[in-house]
């Protein structure tokens, strides 16, 4: 079991909302990937802006648990607003902080994010942190007593993979709390290398939503988020230079 | 369905035995695997040389497919005198031309391939050759009738993983037969990857029976297989270099 | 030239010293790299610690710039300490500011880094941040008027090249200062990789002294510099995925 | 010196011609590279075709060795033929066997390279081949007596680099005969790497005559050569996974 505050899952792919061509896609993507977890951008929602759809038409909220983030915030402050007044709706049951320091990567604003951080925790919300792969900034995070953190694989919506594995084998070495790699899955692979490499959970997005057909795409994620957990459990071998036969001759009568 | 010559197969993973620390082990991974086929060296069974131990000692073959390998042959000649004693001891459903040109490699002499799977071919055996990434080999099995290409992601045994996923997406794109992708696969990511180029399946034996828990590794293989396969359907999001918001801000109403 | 503060440079590399088995294969490997930036650890000179050896002995410092780096620091106040002491022993013409978050990782403290920074650009220090590939950390110091940034490609002597193209590149066209590419450089194709991308500089310290002939190496790296300056400026084909015939044959004769 | 059959050469780069907007820019750029191997496809010559134009028109072809490739061939018989045919004409130092396999991709047709390899030596030939990365394949063209071999890095005019070092690495560590490594470099990084795996040389022709400015990057690759020789001579360090400081603070006096 996956446990992030006081909430426990069996399922550690979290999926994002929005970005579906239709609610009934969606529906049925979020159904497929069986997922507990939902996050969406309050901004977006219409507890927020009366005149934004209800991107949880049709669904029933049961069964899952609530992650709403911060998109759109560019400080501390705006991230920490957005967060009150989703827990005003009751809407939060956890908060994802995502502060964004650049409008061409998205990339997060490591100060920034620190601040909004170290607030929420003080007024009680269960908070995961979006951030970059820093690993120092990992630490920090959970210095203030984060509840999970939440390193990127590459920039959001980019589908590049993990691009510096490094980065996350350290965080995750290093790591007292949950790490949850979140942006820039792009394929099934990716979600299960992130497992392999001892991540906790996967969030996506866009790789499923995005997908020419996102349902047969969120229950692929769901399979590799299980295969890279268990091939993590299993301790996979060891890379070498050198060809290992598989078929080994030695011993072998000669022809 | 898989489909080579006229076997249809539901399972796209293909195990190796052998290298197992013991034959239950063997026995459950390849439960676990859910393998519908089974290949092992003809030279290390007791059918070749008394002297080798049975290596599917308690275990039913009903329901297996039985794709014995050329492994220990140099040349053509070897290789077709090894599929032969195969067939005539009626463990041969299959015959996998594996003809090794490099020790430290083991890497596939490919004129020697070429002449033993022609000859196979000639004598009615349903055969699949392992082969180098070359493309334009790959090709040239084909010319020849053959079943299935196996090119390798890397050396047996190396668990390197596809290396070159561009020489492998130009054999998928060109093939006309199923291609199973065979050695050097690592880890569950690799397996996905393979299954997301248009691979047909995955074969593989040291991933799994090396792993520290080789019956948990036979099933994260099992998923992984499933979830690059339902990945490739699902047409995966294209890459990009700048960020694309998944939690899109346009149209949002200003703080 | 690169144009650093007040100071101009027609080599763009930067060579750390220390770790150099002799004095006197340190001052040829500085020859070799015809190097115009010495950068060293405060903490390791003798203006610090007498009971340290001189790490410039025998060298003629006439020609060089000195970069000092604050190696050792953990926090601002620390690194503010020692940049002060390089100061005043009139072996400043600028400093580089290195505090470290991560023992093992040996990555850079963002906060510390910024805070430190901030305080010596108000004493009148021409400074150069050491960072990690953080996008939003190399603005954040740029907008506190830094003079340059140094992202690293991997961390400290580890050689394991530029992990992370996509990071340093989003750096480097957003940069409105230099951008040199501080740790991890392990081999002359790293260094070229780095001005390939568009970065005004190295600074390397390891895959230089840690060379089994670091004179050589010194070169190797100086030459490596240059061809990856030309060839970002001279721009590279764009990279494809078929082949287009560097022979071509279109409209040949026939044979 | 580099030594192929009774040739020496002081350059590692061996520069392909044809595909320059102008013969002036290519001469301009074959003088930058300071190449001493000029190569052409022979079916794109005058020699072969009086309706094409000379490639090499106002240049003075005096000090250097002239490597005619066959390229257009598709069997060994048209190779042969095409060989004479440069060798008939005067203009035959040494003759580069290129038989293409695949029209997508220009990867060469193993059989028919060695074919024609094979018969090009028995005429007295000094021969190079350009073949795949396919290490079984490169000793077999050296057990024919072949005086060079040329593997690619990837396909010819992808600019796609060294997409698998494993199998380069592994054909330079059996090599009996200098290793050229041609096509698919794309930018000097790539030129570099080749040289610090170990080859003995570089050929190529789209990356220089491609660039936006040929020149330069025919000065860049002359770098890049050079550098990644010295590199691979000068012995690099190991990789490692955790950070080493190059600043050392052990045995230091504390702040």
């Amino acid at each position: 079991m996956l446990n992030i505050g006081k909430f426990s899952f069996a399922s550690r792919l979290f999926l994002g909302t929005g970005k579906y061509k239709t609610a009934e896609v969606q529906k049925q993507a979020v159904e497929a990937s069986e997922t507990e977890v939902l996050t969406f951008a309050v901004r977006r929602m219409n507890i927020f802006d009366s005149s934004q759809p209800d991107p949880f038409e049709d669904m029933d909220l049961k069964g899952y648990r609530l992650l709403p983030n911060t998109a759109g915030a560019k400080t501390a402050e705006e991230a920490v607003r957005i967060a009150r007044m989703a827990d005003a709706a009751g809407m939060c049951d956890m908060i994802k902080v995502e502060v964004i320091g650049c409008d061409k990567t998205l990339l997060p604003d490591p100060v920034e994010t620190l601040k909004a951080s170290e607030q929420l925790l003080k007024e009680g919300f269960t908070v995961l942190a979006y951030t970059s792969d820093d690993v120092v900034l990992a630490r920090k995070l959970q210095e203030l007593g984060i509840h999970a953190i939440m390193p990127g694989a590459s920039p959001i919506g980019t589908g590049l993979g993990i691009v510096n594995p490094y980065n996350l084998a350290h965080i995750i070495e290093q790591a007292v709390v949950p790490v949850i790699v979140d942006a820039g899955i792009g394929s099934p692979k990716d979600a299960s290398y992130a497992m392999e490499l001892g991540a906790d959970g996967v969030l996506l997005n866009t790789a499923v939503a995005g997908a020419d057909q996102p349902v047969k795409m969120a229950e692929a994620m769901k399979l590799a988020v299980q295969a890279g957990k268990l091939g993590h459990e299993a301790g996979r071998t060891e890379k070498k230079f050198y060809a290992q036969a598989s078929s080994p001759t030695e011993g072998m009568s000669q022809l």
